[in-house]
């Protein structure tokens, strides 16, 4: 059993109540507990020392990531974070200077952000150091932007460059909050999800919730630098560098769709606002399900889906 | 260097907001959000396997304790819970009913209580099972109980009975959320704190946050029978049941303090509210610091200052 079939199996029969419009199988879960304007969104992630990171890791680097992670959940519902709460579970004999580094991380990044890291817990894993944070958030009334409205004729997006995140990417990398928040406020944004699990699997996320399929142009994937270099150095053994950008995962880029009428309209405004950071449009949705990828040799099913990880 | 002098030297220089009422440091968070009549209360609590129950504890049981922990900081801060995210830790090959019996348990506490479960992340530890839990409150504006209200000339409260919860009420007790509403509604309380650490120890969170002292009188602390239980059965080579009472942890009962002059109307009240559950005035505060316990020889400093659990 895998991580998602896991996650299924437990989701079905989760208690619920009055104030939660959405709950787990999104980004994150969307509550409305009586704010005027706003919603709540809500989030947990973690990471584990030989998962998700080395032993030889910054910590400082350990920390930013933990807490980008679930901002970057945030940023996929078009929401802006407020408030976190960190467990980190540590081996009874740790190096202080290393826990405060992973704090420092973590608390760099919250500041900049404006999020409060408002209680913690720590305790005892013995064997390596685990870290979960649990983020809350806001997005306005009625505009979280999640996975399940992508419909037939939207334009498929994707920001920044695919693939080659274990190079380094997967612990540097910057949550497209202001970005998402930007779209979701001046384009109406069908589904949105950050990629995590590589592009192959999250667009499955999307389009599992929204019952849709999806047709990829090939040539239109945006590749990293690092997936390709990766892909040309024998001695790591690595993807060629399309599967790589399908499949790496922990990209933290966004990936949403919107009416393909509107897609002209927003790569353009798209480079005035944010000039550094590429925007691609990669597809459409289509009314079929599973992905095809078009090539100069027509359309073939993608297989590759994406990274199953069981973390 | 410990779990406290950890948290104390984390706790410094943490990230916080506009929002932030009460940070990092009491039983939960509280944030005032802009709801009219609540505040937010915000908790995160993990359990690990071979630290907070072994590998032989049913896993039903397991669920529930997870949960009850956090529930247990909401009812200190006479607060009301509302909706929780579950990250789960799991060796690679795990047993999927035991993974169903540990959500079995938590989904039944959290239904009988309104509590929502909407998000959850698994992820790989590959030595032994963690649980970590993040819990969203509310509390009435104005009316969460801080553990720093304590006045000179308090009556020191305590519910249930102390001591033995190693025995097995750690993996079984009921937060108390409804008692504490129930103090809460009726009575000015000044402080309050839910008893994870042991009598001694909790207490001293009350008092450095209040900056007082404490005065105990040792016939009113309230020994469980388990505590009695284990102190004679010598195979287990247990504390003296009064020593457990003060330091054994895990009781997971309410300790609060009230004016003096409340303190029998309020016995009296309790009693005719929650006739199963005993209440015990066990001492007063006193301005000067730390802790003494009277008996018929006078008074002396208490030693013990509970389980330090790095944990």
């Amino acid at each position: 059993m895998n991580e998602f079939e896991l996650i299924a199996r437990l989701s079905k029969s989760l208690p619920t109540n009055a104030n939660v419009l959405t709950g787990a199988g999104d980004d994150c879960a969307v509550l409305d507990i009586g704010l005027p304007d706003q919603w709540l969104l809500f989030k947990t992630d973690a990471l584990v020392e030989g998962v998700h990171f080395t032993k030889d890791a910054s910590p400082e680097k350990i920390g930013h990531k933990a807490l980008a992670r679930c901002l970057s959940d945030i940023a996929a519902m078009a929401g802006t974070p407020n408030a976190a709460v960190v467990t980190i579970a540590l081996p009874e004999k740790f190096d202080i200077a290393f826990v405060e580094g992973i704090y420092e991380g973590m608390n760099r990044l919250a500041r900049k952000l404006g999020v409060a890291i408002v209680g913690g817990e720590t305790t005892t894993n013995p064997e390596r150091v685990l870290i979960s944070i649990a983020l809350l958030g806001f997005a306005p009334r009625g505009k979280a932007v999640l996975r399940s409205g992508a419909k037939t004729g939207d334009a498929i997006f994707v920001t920044g460059e695919l693939g080659g995140s274990p190079a380094g990417k997967h612990l540097e990398f910057e949550p497209r909050l202001a970005e998402a928040r930007w779209l979701a406020e001046n384009f109406s944004i069908h589904a949105m999800i950050d990629l995590s699990d590589g592009l192959a699997g999250d667009l499955r996320h999307i389009l599992n919730a929204s019952q849709a399929g999806a047709e990829l142009l090939r040539t239109a994937i945006p590749i990293s630098r690092a997936a390709k270099v990766r892909a040309k150095e024998p001695s790591l053994k690595a993807k060629p560098a399309f599967v790589a950008a399908l499949t790496d995962g922990e990209d933290f880029e966004l990936l949403f769709t919107v009416a393909g009428a509107d897609a002209v309209k927003l790569l353009d405004a798209w480079k005035t606002h944010f000039p550094k950071l590429k925007l691609s449009c990669i597809g459409k949705i289509v009314g079929n399900t599973g992905i095809t990828i078009r090539d100069k040799n027509g359309t073939q099913p993608l297989a590759a889906n994406g990274y199953i990880h069981f973390a």
